[in-house]
This record gives C-alpha cells, structure tokens and sequence, in this order.
C-alpha cells in the first residue's frame, strides 16, 4: 500500500462534499436522520438510521420519518437536555443496544448551537452515535538538532489500546471535555501523556489554527461502523529544546520516535499514522514549507480539506 | 467602523455557503450563468446573466438557457480554445462593452479541468467576466526586534492605482501568470514590488499553505460590480533580518510601514486592508499564535472560511 497525500485526508475527511459532487453528497445526507433539539431547526448531527430506530417511541425523543428529523425534544435549559441525554444513553447502555457504549467513559463532551450556546452535554463515547462535532487538540512537538534537522517526536499508541492500536499518533492529543478551553486542554495533556512540564508548555506551546473534518468511522475505531464523527482539533506547534526527551506518563503510549522528515512520510505512505493524525502532520508540513506546490500536486485540494466548512454549528 | 475577524473574512469570501445557508446558496447559484467548454460537464466559473448575455450569437459560444450554461464551442484544445476566447474579447474590448476589458493586461491567466489539464488561457483583466479561479502569491515579511517583537511590513497602495487605491496590502502580493509556477512568481514579485534580492527569497521564503475564497467584487476593485472571483493565494512568510528593508521598487507601492501586531490589528479593525490582504494577515495570525481559540471567538469558522473548498476545478 503506498497511500499519496490526498489519499490520506480522504481517509480521514470521507464524507462527500456538495461543493464538488452535489449527487454523492445529497444521496449521502438523504441516507441519515438529522439530530435536532426542540425549537432550533437546524442539524446537530447525523445519524445511522439503524441508530437512530432505536431512539423511536422513547420518552424525550421525537421521530419524524418523512424529513428524516430525530429530536430531543426533553428538556429547554442545557441542564435538562442533558439529564434526558443521559438517561436515554444509560438505558441503553444497559440494554446493550450498542457496542460503542461498552467503552463509556464517564467524560461529557459539549454540542454547541448557531449562537455557541451550549445546547447539551453528551457522555463522550456516545457521541458517535448521535453524529455530533467533537473537539480536541493536537500538539506537534520537534526540535531541530546542532546542524538544523527538523525532527518530529513521533509516538506509536500501546498495541493494547482498543483503537487504533499500535498505530502512530501525534505527540499529544486528546479529547476537550464540556467546560475546558483548548489551551487547558493542552497542557493537561502533555503533562499525562508526554510528561512535559507545565512551565514549558505553557511558555513554548503555538496556538498554530484548526484542522476540521468529516469522518465516518471504520472498524479501527472500534464499536459500530459507519457512524459520523465531524470533529474540530486545535493545533499546537511545540518546539522542545534537544535535551527535552517526551516520555509516556500513561500506558497510552508504547514509545516515542524521535523521526526525520522523511521517516515520518514513509510512515504515513504505509499507512501507519491513525487517520486524523496523518491530517495534523499534513497541516504541520504545510505550515512548515515542507509541502510546497512544487512538490505536492494536490496541494490546493489538500489545505481545503484539512479545514473543511463544516454544515453544524461549532463553538 | 469596527470590523471583527469575522467581518473581514466576510466581506472577502461573500458567497454563500451550501454548507450552512443552502437556501442563499441555492437561490445565489440560480442567478449566475455557468460557464463550461464543450465536452467538460461542470462549471469552471459563474457568470453574470448580463455579461453572459453579451456571448449570445457569439461564434464559438452557446447560451443555454434552461440550464443556464453558456459554453465555449470553440476549439477542442487549449491553444484553440484561448485563441477562440482571445478573439471574442478582443471585439468586446473594441465595442466597449465591459469596463473591466479597459485596463487590458496583455497578461494571460490559466484556467484548469478537472484533471489539473490546461483548458485555456484568458487575459487577466477579463477574468472576473468569466468567474473563473485565478491564482495569485501573497508574501508576509516580518522581523523580529532585537528584543523580540514581531513586527510586520505592511505597504500602502500607491493612492494612484485604480483598485483599492491607497488601501493596506501584504508585502508583496501578485497574480501567476499561465505557466509560472507559485514559487518563482514570488522570487519576481519580491523583486519587483519590495527590492528584496533574488537570493533572499530563494534562501528564505518558506511556503506555509494556501488560502482559498470566493469573492464578490465591489466598486473598490473597478469596473462592473458584483462579478464572481473565486481565488488561490499560494502563502509565504519570509522573516526578515532587522537590517534588510523592504524599498518600492514599482509604482505600486506608496510606503512600508514596519508595523507591531496590535498597529496591524488597529488598521484591519478600520477596514484599511485591501479584502483579501486581510485574509492573509488572518492566516499569518493564525500561525503564528497570535489568534487562539481563547481570544478569537469566530476561530473555527475564520480557520475554514481563509480555506474555502471551491466548487470548481483547481490546480
């Protein structure tokens, strides 16, 4: 398998786009339930309509099959809608309705309406299931060596982790709860998952944009197939000095790389970045002139895609 | 006046989005022309139903108008199809029929398929009759003070020039001519507008993305209003020793200003900036940390809006 550039954002931005091929997107959207909530006419997300069958005839919920609308209709304040959210999502749980919901966290990510209002939270491994945005944030940490070299700490997720297993990953990442900004975020978790100090990040760490994308998840994800996961991820640049060496501080992490530019292309050719990941190194190569439109002919294409406009509201 | 972010971006890329307005978007697409060559199903740009108009009866042009498609005819090659467009615009020019034809360029432009092939070229001050995306290099150049500061030239248009007279604009900024590449554009053009040496900008100038926009162009830009320009910005930052100062070298430029960030920020909140040097200022901030998703509140949506996915081919 030798996957180009382009290849590796349609892996992860999957979902067809009315801008280039109206019929696939149209046939696409025409396919799933719109997730709403009570008196905002507009989606939140999209859902599976296999998923979406089992929110019929429960309690909060209001299923409309002519316009393919499920709506939340329990609850006006974001409190309520959340309790409703949660109480729905328990009862399956506990019906074992879906194999996503086996890996509950107990974290709650936020949905956000067209005036960033929180509208509700939802338990973060449920979020799949209703289609809605999600948001993280991704740190690229480099250094660059005595002679100038650009390296990238590359670290390869425990083989034991239910997704994307044993795949490479960005040198931080992770998931922002309800109620945390991007930068907080950031620093929580390279303390846990790099061991990198609090000082260092808060002093040297780039707010450096926002890669956005559509993805439908696959098996590597783990649970159900196929349910949409568009997703928000603010980036980090992190220039660590040579002797700063990231270390796992959870079992997240089997081992952390220390690549060359070229070592990490090679990798990403093969496959082997879990797909997002691959789209955040993409953005760092682009941002850095190591993407040029000289050498990628897809270059244009690419920085659209790594930023696409997504048709939810986002925070 | 008081711009936000948001408003800047905006008032650059005033299309519609199907994404989230399909309504307007729909509606907006309705009452352009598409323009296609023969053989090629899809719209290479929109035009005016009036400019659209003035091709009826043409030789080498089709007016359809159920669909709403005008096709060039003319031509079953690129070297045929740019003549058959050079001898329709050149009567025009002759009849007077579009102000825009006045400030003529001899410059030609290069429209591409799907396929990345070179369907024609047009001469550049015709272009935006066509709606087609043309393709330009905006160039950032900063320096750093001695202790620290980021500081960005910024040069005002020379009050003489026809459009945006007297507005802020990047450092250097040009369009790329048909088989030009991004790169060596900007080699000329930093000669050209800002006496920066050859050497410099090979050994200096880092490519850092792209932005990407549809713009509705006003009276500020001259000639007919309203007329589609759908737009590449191939990105550049060069940092510049403290020493080196960038000099007018045409009759462009009026002066350099040697800006601070919150200076840059004070004139784009006043609507000085030329639409889409603004954009380019926006993506500067972006990458370099000076807008965080903690003191923009627009982040996600400017992050998407400078990267806007086209509707129509790209190189």
């Amino acid at each position: 398998m030798v996957l180009s550039n382009l290849d590796l954002v349609a892996q992860c931005d999957g979902f067809p786009y009315h801008q280039t091929d109206p019929t696939s997107y149209l046939a696409s959207i025409n396919t799933y339930y719109q997730l709403r909530v009570s008196d905002h006419d507009y989606a939140l997300g999209y859902m599976l309509p296999s998923v979406a069958e089992v929110f019929r005839g429960i309690p909060n919920w209001d299923m409309d099959d002519e316009d393919r609308i499920l709506t939340l209709t329990g609850g006006s304040t974001a409190a309520e809608r959340s309790q409703a959210v949660e109480t729905t999502l328990l009862a399956m749980r506990k019906t074992g309705h879906f194999k996503v919901l086996d890996k509950w966290r107990g974290e709650l990510y936020a949905v956000y309406g067209r005036d960033k209002e929180l509208l509700f939270n939802v338990e973060r491994s449920a979020s799949p299931l209703l289609g809605v945005v999600t948001y993280g944030v991704h740190l690229n940490a480099y250094t660059r060596t005595s002679d100038g070299e650009l390296k990238i700490w590359t670290p390869r997720r425990a083989r034991t982790k239910q997704t994307y297993g044993g795949m490479l990953d960005n040198a931080v990442a992770g998931g922002i709860s309800s109620g945390e900004s991007p930068f907080e975020s950031v620093v929580r978790e390279c303390a846990e998952e790099a061991s990198l100090s609090e000082e260092l990040v808060r002093g040297k760490a780039k707010a450096s944009g926002s890669v956005t994308y559509w993805y439908i998840r696959d098996e590597r994800a783990g649970g159900e197939t196929n349910l949409m996961q568009p997703e928000c991820q603010y980036i980090y640049d992190l220039e660590l000095p040579e002797e700063v060496i990231p270390k796992p501080g959870d079992d997240e992490v089997e081992e952390f790389y220390l690549w060359s530019v070229e070592e990490v292309q090679e990798a990403m050719r093969k496959g082997e970045f879990k797909p997002n990941c691959a789209m955040v190194v993409l953005d760092f190569f682009l941002r850095h002139g190591i993407l040029t439109a000289e050498n990628e002919k897809d270059y244009i294409e690419i920085v659209s895609r790594l930023h696409r406009r997504l048709e939810f509201p986002t925070l």
